[in-house]
Formats: structure tokens, sequence, C-alpha cells
């Protein structure tokens, strides 16, 4: 496996393969890998001739007040993962290589981003947004593999990439749980065994809320309420969003059309995030 | 000679242009091109296997009192002079192409562009960057070809390709003129004989700065005073800029540095714009 630590070997790799006609699929991270992490890379390993992984936790995606300087950290258990799954090259770009003195770009998707996760952490998708847009650039893959737990990133990407015309085909894969349906996540690590436990209020409240769609419910503020009933029963469950929006468009649902069901909540200050869509065939 | 008018033809010829490893020069316009253009294409003709000129009148980069409408156009004549230089390749994109329904997308970057043009014409740069990043990503050039009379454009575009690490050389090729001076330019069609003799203003206060800067004068403010002097001798002259700033930042100058001074004037509601670069060795 290649560890490419600077933008010049992450370019050399890239026209390499190209070269000899080698598809390259392409899993961004920000490491502290988990079972979610190494689906996507598989999925990338079955589809492509090269697979790249990046680890790079971005500052441009951290608000002001937010975890950027106690986000997990494991390099060394990350790249024994990561050769486990058959990944061929690891880009780990320090942080002002990215973002050299005077950068001042940035790419911006508007509407997708006002609501979720982007109506509550301000400038987030900006951030993810100027990122991967560099890093296609860098790695210049054929696909590029996001878990579906980041819904709304997924959706922003997607638009992104077809707005700019960039070629690469953004892939979502099914978010992974753990046995109890707790969504895998590096910010799981920060939760201690009693939050851990009351974490499955998130894939619980999304269950329950599927019960009542299944039964026949078809009325967004009735799902929501559900949501927001299950999330009320857990004591250490902060709301920060409880929503059922069009999966498409993440505004107001119409009938008929399929729901994203979308949770942001803290247990004791950990943010932790769930989805799930509801086709209307269902 | 191509032509291309779908995103689709874009990619199409981009890949067996790459496939049959030959580098591609790129030469973005707005069409009704004059010999400043054409000269961007003779530099790409030399110094590439292939060469492509887009012509795409970008909506983004107009503001809502500006002259998009009436924009001057000629196609068949812009297909005879693209052909005449050698051009392998003409982009042609509609409107509706580049911004699908729901398109959201911008790029922008900023600093460089709070001042000068930017400062003037809110969103314009913001039109630009993300125009020319979706041009790059469809035509895939090794080398694109912008024109120094919209200077701080170029630093623009310099920056957003270094900070999105897109892997094209960003080339600035001076500024063509007419006999008289004046910087060529496709608005320069809008100017009535009187207006067009009076539009030699522009030039003559920059030649006049010049001679100033030689005679050793480095004050900014004094070449700005006779930029501002020069100007006022034209009573058609309405200057919206005369502005002296470093060369590299568009910051006011430190002494040492190189100086651009740069102008855009109204004349008969035509707005045109030129500059200049002082080294301080000269």
């Amino acid at each position: 496996m290649h560890l490419l630590r600077t933008l010049h070997d992450m370019r050399g790799w890239q026209h390499l393969e190209k070269g000899a006609g080698r598809s390259i699929g392409f899993v961004p991270t920000m490491g502290y890998l988990h079972e979610g992490h190494l689906t996507l890379c598989q999925r990338a390993r079955a589809e492509n001739d090269r697979v790249v992984a990046s680890i790079f936790v971005n500052p441009l995606q951290f608000g002001p007040s937010e975890d950027l300087s106690r986000y997990p950290r494991d390099e060394a258990g990350d790249l024994l993962r990561l050769e486990a799954v058959g990944v061929d090259a690891v880009f780990l770009p320090l942080p002002e290589q990215m973002y050299p003195p005077g950068f001042s770009t940035t790419v911006e998707v508007a509407d997708l981003t006002d609501t979720l996760c982007g109506g509550n952490r301000p400038g987030h998708f900006r951030g993810v947004t100027t990122v991967v847009s560099t890093l296609f650039h860098l790695v210049g893959p054929d696909r590029a593999y996001f878990g579906l737990k980041d819904y709304q990133q997924w959706l922003v990407i997607r638009r992104m990439v077809r707005d700019l015309a960039m070629e690469v085909e953004i892939i979502g894969v099914p978010t992974v749980r753990e046995p109890d349906g707790l969504a895998m996540s590096s910010r799981n690590a920060y939760l201690s065994p009693q939050a851990r436990k009351a974490a499955r209020v998130l894939s619980r409240a999304l269950s329950e809320a599927r019960a009542l769609f299944e039964a026949g419910e078809r009325s967004p503020l009735a799902l929501r309420n559900q949501l927001l009933e299950v999330l009320g029963r857990e004591p250490m469950a902060d709301a920060e969003y409880a929503e059922v929006v069009d999966a498409e468009t993440l505004t107001p649902p119409a009938s008929g059309r399929p729901f994203l069901l979308a949770l942001a909540v803290r247990i004791q200050g950990t943010r932790l995030i769930d989805n799930m869509v509801l086709e209307p065939s269902s």
C-alpha cells in the first residue's frame, strides 16, 4: 500500500494509474476508521482497478466551537485496516498543504445546505464541498464513495459534481450499524457506556416512525411527532433536529415522493446523526 | 474544426484527445472575437497538440443591470476566425446545459475579488470562477489562456486553480491594442465614432502615469492622481475607478513591489477597462 503524503505524490500516483488506463475508486475519510468506512473501501475495491483512501481531518468543515482539536485519530490503526481491505494507496496530506498561505477559494452548494446539518452547522458544507472538490482534482477518481449516514452530504456532493460537470460518479453506500442499531461513526468513540446505551434512541426513533409509515401513516407531521416522541423518552437525548423532508430536495415533502427522516441528537454533548428514507411504494 | 454543442460532445472530444496522449490548450471566450482572442488561440496553437476555444456568453457573470441581452454576438464570423488560426474544436454550449434546473453551486475566490471590478460588479467574479471551473472540468485542458486586459480575472483564476489543486497551467497573455492604444475588447463595438475617439484616454492615462514612474515617481497616490488628472481632461470619460495597487495582492502597494495601474471608465455608458504593470526595477 502506497503512503502518499504530499500533493505532488498524490498527483504522480494518479498520473501513473490513469496513464496505464486503470480506473480509480476513491474513499475520502477523516480517519479513525470503522466498519462503515471499510465497507466503502470494499465496495470501491469491487468496482475499480485501484482504490485510494484519504485521511484528512478537514479544519474547514468544523465550526469554531466544534470538536476539531479533539477529533479522534489513529493513523497506525487506520493504515492496518485499509491495507487489510485491499486499498492500494492512502493520501495523508497536511492542512498546510491543502490550505497554503493566501488560500481563499470556496465551493458552495446553496439550497440543499440551508436545512438539517447545514442549518445547524453554518459553513460546514462549504468546508466539505471545498475540500472534496480539491481532493477530486488531486485524486482524479472515476468513482467516489460516501456513506449514507451523512445523507445530506451525499446529496450536496452529488449536486456539486453535477453542477460543475466533474467527471466522477458519486456512490452512496448504506449506513453500517452496530448490532443494536446505532449507526457507525467515529464520534461514537466519545460516548461513555451510559451515553452509548442512550444513543440507541436514534435508530429506535427511526424504526418506530417507519413502523407507523408501514401501518399507513403518510402525514409528515405525524411521522415527525413520532420521532420527537421516541427521542423525548430518552432523558440523555437532546434533539438538535428531527425532520421529515423530501428525500431529493430536503424541502417539505409532497405525498407520493420518498421521505427522508433525519435526526441530529446530542447525547452528553456528543452530536450524533442518523436518517432513513421511506419509499412511498413500501 | 469540430463544433461541439453539447457537454457530452465536449467530454467525448476530451477523452479521445487525452486517450491519444495529446495535450490540450484552451481559450475560453464570450465570442465576438477580436485580435486579442485570436492571439490567445495562436499562443495555444504553438504550445499544445490540440486547441479548443469556447464561446459562451455566461449569464452568471453579468449583473441585473448589465449588458447581457445586448452583448454582441457573431457566431458565423467567430467560427471563420477560429478556423483561420488553426483551432481544432469549438465548444458552444447553451446556457440551459451549463446551468440545468436546480443548479446551485458556486465557486468563489475571496479577497482578490473585493476590489477593482469585483468592488463595482458584485457577483461578477463568482460567475467567472464558477463557469471557468465547469469549463475546465469539461475541456480538461493542460493549459488555459487569458488576456491580461482582464488582469484581475487572470489573478483570480490563477488563485482558484492553485487553491483547488486543478491541474491546468494558467497563462496570461499581454493585451492586444488598436494602433491608437485602445485595448481590444468586444465592448468596443458599442462605441460611437466620437466615443471611440474619447476611449483613447484610458491608454493615454496609463502611459502618462508610466512616464511619471519612469521619471522616478514612486508614490502610489501621485501616480493615481496622474491617472485621474488625464481622465479628467476627457469630458466623455466617467471614471468608475482608477487605482494603483500591489500587482499580486491588489492591496495598497508597498515600495519595491510591482504596481498595477487599473482603470474602469464609462464612455457614453460603455464600460471599458485597461491596466498596466510597473516593475520596480524599470
